[in-house]
């Protein structure tokens, strides 16, 4: 195994020829801040990039041998090892539940181009290069825009305290949201507002629905990739509805497409289970 | 035939290697309250999660021998065996009716992970295997929202004392329905009345096509499931047009794509069925 | 050649090791009002079932000898001729009209499972194993709703005098109509006048363009299948564009998409000109 | 090389064995007033049937052998030749300018039949099979409808007295417009008043940018195909912003999607440029 | 290696046996005024031709030997020197940023058919070859039409006096634009107020993000193409919301699809990226 380096990915070091294409863009600097990442702080840091991508395994994974699918799952690891210091990965299972994917990862950093140089190498495993992709949205988190302490403070002491009670999640879901032109024109004031009423009635979720909000306007087709934990699946398709009847519905031009659903899992058991065939 | 275990999809076994990936969720519990499946009792029960998986043959299955293909439907039958305390499995056929499949399937089950331990299961037969998913649509069942005996007494009396009474259903339909966002923010009030509105032409339909529905909001890209089965295809046009002349109707964003529509068929005749070639 | 057998497609039949599933519909019913198929009889009755499929070629077909495509005529015949008292099929090359397919079938019978059987018997044939569905549309004919002698006796009169006068029709065209909520929640008087204003310029048009109409409300996702037969385009061209200009076309959700133009052929003759090549 | 007769095409002989299939047309019949093609005055008649297809090369035709590719103009030049007294063709070079696309081809004849022959056999060809459809649309030509002598008289002296001055086009344009049911139901009058407001503006564009119209409405999901000429591209680009500005624009529900750009080459040239590699 | 000549593909030369083809248009003039490519000069000069290309590898490729592979940077470089009289290529890495694409290409040209010539000859590499075109856009640079001296003074002067100071740019942008036909039937003077309002919240942006614009309108299926460079991806998301939140936005039929985000990479680098594999 040959993974690609990330010198060679980020570096744009020039060979005598191809010193004619006078390259517009300087890419040899590494930022300097990206520390070392921790689990759980950039779990709730904001500024941090979240890489979300579903894949479909090519029928002819299955062609190729037993013994080479046996080892699919300790290259994909080598990979995920290797990049420890710059990516969290999360793996989940959705064949089952997707016409369009039979995995989906979610993928944080502090610096999109260390999220690229983990998924190229993931792409050049075995397991990888039988994936294609099927979707994939870029989004990075920001401190609270709307309900916070000083703007709604009611509201934020209810999001602040609450907090889950329920099993350990089971499933996830991806679920990325888009505004309309009219949503955008309102003031400040008035889309505080909306989110105020969004947010009441879902307030009751927090102890059986964990959430997590990635922005994306500009870096994709999406403003917002909504992420979701729980092991009541019944408690979610409440928390949906809640949604849905609030007036802030009527701005969307986008909410799902995809949904994507899928099992929490580790990433090895989501190559092991999609690597078995008779 | 190596089936993959249920403890090995449901499980997340951490092996030394993979200590890195500090999973962020225990999928180590298998919900205790889940019972054996019986059929009777499962598809008349609230809270029983339903899965729609729309199927197309590759045209390659039909290159690999007809000994190997002979042996399809049995490997089919055994999966189904191995699951059948957690999940009930109805077939259909498509092909000839639609584009998009080749057979359709429904499964049920009380928890959702046990459904895609056998769709996993399925796919790894060589049937399934051979099988592109082209649709995949969740949803549960609930308690009746509107037509109760407190807010509806005497629709909810004609829907509950009308049984089928037409011949053994032959042909069965799987239509989406999502609504706008103007729907979502109606009252109840209004909505109960829409939906009373909906439900009178209707009832004259229960004598000769059997109905089912299933809720999606947030689990997938739609906010229902109907789902249909019938012995009189001009009974259903008909039931269908009804629907069609209701106000409701100008609420519809989703109502079909797709629309499919299959045979009943036992699960061992689909396979048998698109195994055959000259 | 080991064609499928009706029994085999609508008997469920239950084997040994398939009780388990607990089958909840069934399958064995032939319908004993089905008459043999009149072609004259089926073409201008009510209540039977039309079904439309567009099919494109995949490209190793021409990789395959040159003899077995020639036999690939004679093996489709064999299954047209197996069916021949249960379906009627006319065959149409599309081939150099449209991209998505280079053939169309319109089948007739009185029972959709009959047609069922016939085409999964031609999918597996030869030609059919390598020919992609690419489009399906299920219907079915009705008496006519609004121009009947009662409620519309002038334009009824209109409708039944006229008779085609032009040359054999070489061209034929499928166009699905889908119309939206506002036009289902019309009344019957008010859709009944509209109608009437759609007829009244299509009248003179009957001369030069054959026409036939399929409902699929719920059975599909069209409300309507239109079907026509010509020998003059121009005249074509001008029917559609009066049919444009009234404002029932102001309710159409969906007109064409695809609009399927083919030149009138005998199956065989399909079959010969799609397996030829150098 | 063994194309297709043009008999075989148009004329539906029966064999024996095909009796059962009771063929409801007759194609026997070609069509008797049908002129040898002559390209000055087919580019210029009313009554001519264009047909717009686009072609993508499959990846595989550069894995058979450099002597089978060159050999591939000469075979596609043989079918022109065979069919110059029914058709005219005309190829374009897309590759580089659209993604759906490798080149594409306008034919234009007096019969849509022979325009079928002849794209039946072009398929035939090594280089026809190894070329997918991605799009295909068909028109008439017809005499003008609003700007005539009669209706709108200095317009149409605006528009016949100004001739194209530009150097030789190297650039063509293939754009569908489809407009709506308000459009549709407007009065002739007011149609032919939005047509005189789209027209003045776009007189000065006459000396650089060629342009041409066929009619679809009803035979295929368009209502005008438009094409255009020109050397260049800057002109071009300013005639179809001053269409952009009137309001006629605003009864558009289709203008492009695609809009197809191709250089103008000798068939020939088409299929050489695109059989190379290394 | 052979590539395709630059005469071969924008001269019309006949051979004997294309005479028939009767040739509408004369391709054998090159544009004398096409200067040697400046890099410095074509990236700010008006009535430069931009031509926008997204690829995908197809898996096949890494199946090919690894020493096949290795070239591979090399013939591509050797084509782009070929044409570095004419034309200007940049290189952006997509994977794991995109579902649709691996890579992009920005190719910049005084002569679009030199840039096609440029794209054949890529496409006639063995990377080229195992590339999927998934998008391609053409537009064309313009001098400003509304912030200029004369008519918006202040703004103008905020334009030009601001200058770029962030990092060397990392990561770039491709959006297509496109407007509905109420923008283009307002008034010039309604457009510039448009454009003012939004021009002023974006002023800030141009220390951090650098953009660039082509017009499209009728060269595509796009009205603009906005390209953007920048090493702060917070910034472009901040600089998007505030064009989000002017009233233009409503005006907005397409912004995005795709959104194509990549790293800025030499194009030697993206080639032997993607060319490695295990």
């Amino acid at each position: 195994m040959k993974p690609i380096s990330l010198a060679l990915l980020t570096a744009g070091f020039m060979l005598a020829n191809t010193n004619a294409l006078a390259q517009q863009a300087a890419t040899d600097k590494k930022p300097e801040m990206a520390p070392t990442v921790d689990r759980a702080k950039i779990l709730v840091a904001p500024g941090v990039f979240g890489n979300f991508s579903t894949y479909k395994i090519r029928p002819d994974y299955y062609k190729i041998s037993n013994a080479e699918r046996k080892g699919a799952a300790a290259e994909v690891l080598a990979v995920v090892e290797k990049h420890k210091d710059k990516v969290i990965v999360d793996a989940y299972l959705t064949r089952g539940f997707e016409a369009q994917s039979d995995f989906f990862l979610r993928v944080h950093s502090y610096d999109m181009a260390a999220t690229q140089a983990f998924l190229v190498d993931f792409r050049a495993t075995r397991f990888g290069m039988y994936s294609d992709v099927t979707e994939q949205l870029v989004g990075m988190t920001k401190a609270l825009n709307y309900i916070t302490k000083d703007k709604s403070p009611d509201l934020n002491a209810g999001l602040t305290s609450a907090t889950y009670q329920g099993d350990a999640p089971r499933y996830a879901f991806m679920i990325p949201v888009k505004k309309n032109a009219e949503w955008w024109n309102l003031t400040d004031a008035q889309r505080l507002k909306e989110i105020e009423t969004h947010t009441l009635p879902t307030l009751g979720n927090l102890v059986n629905v964990k959430r997590k909000l990635y922005h994306s306007t500009g870096l994709d087709d999406t403003d917002f990739i909504t992420y979701f934990e729980t092991a009541d699946l019944a408690a979610f398709n409440s928390l949906m509805l809640a949604l849905a009847k609030v007036p802030e519905n009527k701005y969307h031009v986008r909410w799902g497409s995809p949904t994507v659903m899928g099992t929490i899992q580790t990433f090895e058991n989501v190559v092991r289970i999609l690597s078995i065939s008779n």
